[in-house]
């Protein structure tokens, strides 16, 4: 598996990743009703941002993006998100997007990344983020509504660098 | 004092309080060399996000807005922002702004609302929030840059209805 940056001739791949845990509405707050084209503008990042591709024998089964969690007063926190494809999960492929956009903001002089709404049922990935050194700062309660959970928690989680 | 909804005509009056306050860097992490129209579209949400001004004497002395806080499985949690015009502060502006926005949230059906981004040194705001029923739910360390005290915690503020 190779991390590296997303380029253009990515997208084709990235979306549909990207619709089916949208449409599944269990981990992002995204609105499931969103077109194609919102989710590229909202996934795909240029600089002063970065987005990547996780790639396994050419074909793209995760993707990430990384930016300034805040402008103005907050622009030295950076905040991520990430995507794997349903079949690759449990490969390591979240860790490695994450270490890479990890290595990404401390390259950027960015002080900390901060996780805005983890859903607190995702617990795949709250376990790899507290094994790559976030915390839970803290948990807003109910702030998201599960398909078949129901309402459950919202962490805010961060690592300082 | 009269809390209403932001009509057009207030504009005139709201971008100097918006535009002091986010020049002084204090308290929204928000781009102090944001132009008046950033400022705008920023600060001004029409339907189903509320922008509300504080009136004295026919003179805007504050201003906010309210709307979900994130879309898709975390819309049902409301979030809002409050600017309070200098001369005007200690005059109990703000918490006649925030019970209004409130009470707007409550009307259209949201669980709660959710502040992200307080800075830990804006003791007047986090004092009004907490009369008004919010608890700080975390705080992400170092989170804002505060022009003279340097980093100062950022909490998330959280009111269930």
């Amino acid at each position: 598996m190779r991390v590296r940056e997303h380029t253009p001739a990515d997208w084709p791949q990235v979306w549909p990743i990207v619709r089916d845990i949208v449409r599944a509405g269990e981990t992002f707050t995204y609105d499931p009703a969103m077109t194609e084209e919102q989710a590229h503008d909202i996934w795909v990042k240029g600089p002063p941002a970065v987005t990547a591709v996780a790639v396994i024998d050419d074909r793209v089964v995760g993707s990430a993006n990384a930016y300034a969690n805040r402008p103005g007063p907050g622009a030295h926190v950076s905040t991520a998100s990430f995507m794997v494809a349903a079949e690759a999960r449990g490969k390591g492929v979240g860790t490695a997007l994450c270490r890479f956009v990890m290595a990404w903001a401390k390259e950027q002089g960015f002080a900390g990344m901060q996780f805005n709404a983890v859903a607190a049922s995702n617990h795949r990935a709250i376990d790899l983020y507290r094994r790559l050194g976030f915390e839970i700062v803290g948990t807003v309660p109910g702030a998201f509504h599960h398909p078949t959970l129901g309402r459950v928690g919202l962490h805010v989680m961060y690592c300082e660098f």
